[in-house]
């Protein structure tokens, strides 16, 4: 298996649901349909719903039961980037090598888009249910979506982010954790369980897609660290330094670089030894998940 | 009947309901549910779960069965409120009198809380769905409530209204109408379909309500234009003259006071009128909608 070639055929995949679940882009409201397409489409690793079908398909999922459940959680991953990046916010006017969408559509807009999406997400999610009447695992999958996407998941986390430049005192360790298995960890969480689950995966093995789903976040979000400290704009798409810029605390410049290092490829093979203590196995999931320590954006 | 006692006595109830679904003021994320409580307990006629709640009555509904989808709803309008104050809005300091979220939580937070409770309505929604298993009336009131809410719905108005501000050309009339059916009818819609589903209402009588809906927010929204002119501070609990002030064109601008006035006196018996046409009747709701016509803030 061609790792890479693989990977990058789903990614085109996923990019062909995103596309066919967004909204047309007419009616009066066009222009901030323009700039749900112009988020939603500006590329990326796709990762998230490319973990929720790799899930799916690991727990027996057929056919295309997933695909509103993806399209959904990129819908939120990219509302969280829309609004990180405004003004009041982290204040960036790059990503993936792109002006953010406030600075293409305003900062009025970039606001309802993000909002629209956030909506929108729902809205995918409630046809998807309806779709497949009866079957509550729908159900259930939307219940950790919304959990995992909210205030006790990826908005927890932004909130105490936000802290962490409203405040003088450096964040403590324990924030830092909080942040990154609340910021990152929650949707990579809500990717692998809501796959495990519309496959028909038990409560048992929900649970334990989560404990994968924490150690892959938290790896992530480490890596993220190292990147903004080790890459370059052209690698990174975005610039670089930007949490030293911003005198943030991160788990890297609590610990170093060697641990930080460390700890990324520990958790990494946590997430795998949990993926290959069950049943059945699904092998680019695993080198999706180790592919993470050492990608370079 | 003390239709006003009545009144105040049912939105204290809803008040009761309200904070029992919102997140305990804890964790590392207090202060961002502390904004969350703030701006949703801020007082307010709480009109869109009052209609929800006496839809619901009307067709029978028994019980808190409807409670869930009240405080989603009302979740729902105050995080558009919380956006809608927003600096890079309509940069309002004071809403019902009080300071708004932003001023008082910065506008970093107030972007997250209003995030937060766009998606905590859909955590509830989803605890309330799960509560009701093999209930499809749920489900549909779900599908409605996202579309609803969203681009289709309240965000599309909100997206045509702050056009109204970034261009030279003033609105249409065609636009003016398309704000009011999304940004504010559509909500005032979600209440009324929302609360007769929940009761098991069928798709005609669900139609029926979306009608009454319609004509109910326009009538709101119009009203609304003309307290813009009339009312004082102390009346409104917020700046008057913000309309004339932003150089909005409105309804009421387009067409004057006296058929503005008529307009919403027509609307509102054309709602109470589809109401007065169902098998069965809801004197309350039935006065509730005319209030509208009469209120002053």
């Amino acid at each position: 298996m061609n790792f890479e070639k693989v990977r990058d055929e789903k990614a085109a995949e996923i990019e062909k649901i995103l596309y066919a679940y967004l909204p047309r882009q007419e009616g009066h409201q066009k222009k901030v349909i323009e700039a749900m397409h112009y988020s939603v489409m500006a590329g990326g690793k796709r990762l998230r719903p490319m973990l929720l079908k790799e899930a799916y398909v690991l727990f027996g999922g057929k056919g295309d039961g997933a695909d509103a459940f993806m399209a959904a959680l990129e819908f939120v991953h990219t509302y969280s980037l829309i609004h990180d990046d405004l003004p009041a916010m982290d204040n960036d006017e790059y990503r993936r090598g792109r002006r953010t969408t406030h600075v293409v559509y305003g900062e009025d807009l970039a606001i309802l888009a993000g909002d629209a999406l956030l909506n929108y997400a729902y809205e995918t999610v409630a046809g998807s249910i309806l779709e497949h009447p009866g079957n509550e695992a729908y159900v259930k999958a939307f219940s950790v979506f919304a959990k995992k996407a909210g205030i006790f998941g990826m908005v927890g986390g932004q909130c105490v982010d936000v802290m962490n430049e409203n405040r003088k005192e450096p964040l403590t360790m324990e924030e830092i954790l909080f942040i990154h298995e609340n910021k990152t960890a929650a949707l990579i969480q809500c990717a692998l369980m809501c796959g495990a689950l519309l496959a028909g995966a038990d409560e048992k093995q929900a649970a334990m897609m989560e404990q994968a789903g924490s150690a892959i976040g938290l790896a992530f979000q480490i890596q993220d660290d190292i990147l903004d400290v080790t890459s370059t704009f052209e690698e990174l798409g975005k610039p670089i330094g930007s949490d030293e810029k911003n005198q943030k605390a991160t788990y890297l410049s609590l610990t170093g670089m060697e641990r930080s290092r460390e700890e990324v490829k520990r958790l990494s093979d946590r997430a795998v030894s949990i993926l290959q203590g069950l049943d059945e196995r699904n092998e680019f999931l695993e080198e999706l998940v180790l592919s993470l320590i050492s990608r370079k954006n």
